[in-house]
């Protein structure tokens, strides 16, 4: 991905010691993966059971404790940004973290941390209690800045085009594996770097909302669920569409509406003061008015950003106030087994027009949610 | 990979059950990843922030928690082997894990459970307690049977091929990267669906012992590093060799030379008795011996399986002895800053002839290890 400047994570770093401050941290550790991309600019090639980990003191400054082997291309990947403290192969990896924190402090910790670290860290410092992003600070990665915005709207756009593209190639008497794999292809001729998932579930397929791509034939009056997304510059594309192959049935349409409609319930829920179970709420009313409410099985939606799936998530006890610059999926869906599925899909930003400065290619609404996704969300029909 | 059978599995967990109970431990708790293979045949495609979490008490039947938009997917890929309780969106995901575990029991947990999970189970289940695998059940998976062996000799036959390839292809006026894309395409070649890592690191950079494959142009006089591996059906392949671009000077000769003669002393070091701080001590010893030490920067090895690096590890202070169908790499080291690398490496099998049928492909000797790489260790000229 293209780089963000040292002094942009320097400034995440530094709210993230804010919002330890504020939650009654002593600090946040960072372990490799998003969270230390975020942070850092840096991610080692691998994760293994070595331990690489940033601490981030809610009152001074960060410091990075890497394996010996990794402390090179830690320098390179940070430009030296960041004091970095390396460990030894036959050292107490633990002791060595122990001497960058404080004993009896609270900390939050990335949620993937693995467990052998954070189960070591409590081993090693009596007293220390730690807690995951999710629960002590999950908004830490949530509000974007007008960049990351732009680049999360260009990752949807470039999900659009992938979806105009597979709207020509032939469904009928192919399998779903087959336009799985035109639907990678073409997110990648569109800019993505990396394919995270390309479902396609035919028929009653469709009705497994995690069904991926199998060896199924699709036919004519198939509905067809698409959800595919990836990373684009970086930055993550999630969108689904129902497609139809022939003719919908009344069936068929009548569930198509009621989707359609909660989705945008979903993202018109999106107004001050709301909260992510709001967004939940709202889409989720629309589909038990029509009668389908036990036949909708998941939350509404989840974050995005530098991973397809994060915090925060749209999901009834999420009471979290949402925010300018929140990104997220609202992604209501009708199952019914044995039959067929509907989902509906867009990511969107949460008041991008109260954004300090505009993000490329949005729309700037101080008090709505503006789409990054602008696909057709009426049934397409295909061949 | 092709599936090991349902019955299999059951002894797997059969095993860990009896491991768990030698270890005064109240059961074991394995997380999506290669864990989860081993022990149901299953791991979800990706694993998100939704838990999974499979239950093997020391006494009773397991049972896996499983996100419900998942729990077909378990239910296909096990066949039902195993008793799936479901968990919904918006549910308290620790709650209902809580109710498969016991309060105030104590569980060893994989080592790469996020940590979110281990702080939501700490939190849930007052007075319980966790322990990461490599600490509390290092050897769970370390031990091979025959079948298993077999794989990773196929895995390793593949890499030996790969290496033979290689020294095939010009290396002078290319880049590192260029020739690591060779690698990848021959590990492909012979067989491995996955390639983890392919290593090139020519001249100074070889003496970066993480340095992966950039652009630096490779010139006659280099030593290279070539360090690589992935998974062919399902298990590791992990071999280094250092080739030479023209003629060797003398020091090239005497470290090439030192590094073959440690290697060769860290297999021979796999006698009945032996620990695995032994392999790396016996290793260490050589490179010592001839005032290298310092310039061995890394432990000697590490276990491998269902990964290309996993427990256990050759390295001092780990005082496991060593037991027949444990496989792991010895690879030992000099790292010449500014000038050159050499390291050699091979994975092993202890005490082959000891297991309980012979494993294909391996020799079976009952109290020494096998090597399962061949490629030549004499240091390799190429153009």
């Amino acid at each position: 991905m293209t780089p963000f400047s040292p002094a942009e994570h320097a400034d995440r770093r530094r709210r993230a010691a804010a919002q330890a401050t504020a939650a009654g941290l002593d600090g946040v550790l960072v372990t490799p993966g998003p969270d230390l991309l975020y942070f850092l600019g840096y991610t080692p090639s691998a994760v293994t059971e070595r331990i690489t980990l940033l601490a981030i003191p809610a009152d001074g400054d960060p410091v990075a404790l890497v394996p010996r082997l990794e402390a090179h291309d830690l320098e390179l990947g940070t430009g030296g940004a960041i004091e970095a403290v390396p460990w030894s192969d036959g050292e107490d990896e633990y002791a060595a973290a122990a001497r960058l924190l404080r004993p009896g402090a609270r900390y939050a910790i990335s949620d993937s941390a693995w467990a052998m670290h954070v189960l070591g860290l409590q081993r090693t410092l009596p007293g220390s209690t730690y807690e995951a992003f999710t629960r002590a600070l999950p908004m830490l990665r949530a509000v974007k800045t007008p960049e990351e915005v732009g680049r999360l709207a260009a990752a949807g756009a470039a999900a659009d085009a992938a979806f105009d593209g597979i709207l020509g190639v032939p469904f009928a008497g192919r399998r779903e594996r087959d336009v799985a794999a035109d639907l990678d292809r073409l997110l990648r001729e569109h800019g993505h770097e990396q394919v995270d998932f390309t479902l396609v579930c035919a028929g009653e397929n469709g009705a497994d909302p995690h069904h991926h791509a199998g060896d199924r034939m699709i036919r004519q009056g198939d509905m067809v669920v698409l959800d595919f997304g990836g990373l684009r510059d970086g930055y993550g594309s999630d969108t689904t569409r129902t497609v139809h192959v022939g003719t919908l049935t009344a069936d068929e349409r009548e569930v198509h509406d009621v989707v359609r409609a909660a989705q945008e319930a979903g993202v018109r829920a999106v107004v001050p003061g709301a909260t992510c179970e709001d967004v939940d709420r709202a889409a989720r009313a629309v589909i038990e008015g029509a009668g389908y409410g036990e036949l909708f099985v998941h939350r509404t939606g989840h974050g995005i950003g530098l991973t397809t799936h994060e915090p925060p998530y749209m999901v009834e006890g999420e009471a979290q106030a949402i925010q300018p610059g929140m990104c997220f999926s609202v992604e209501p869906g009708i199952y019914l087994p044995g039959r067929f599925g509907v989902r509906i899909e867009d990511i969107v930003v949460a008041f991008p027009g109260a954004l300090p400065a505009p993000a490329p290619g949005v729309d700037p609404v101080p008090d709505a949610a503006a789409r990054l996704n602008r696909s057709p969300r009426e049934v397409q029909l295909v061949g």
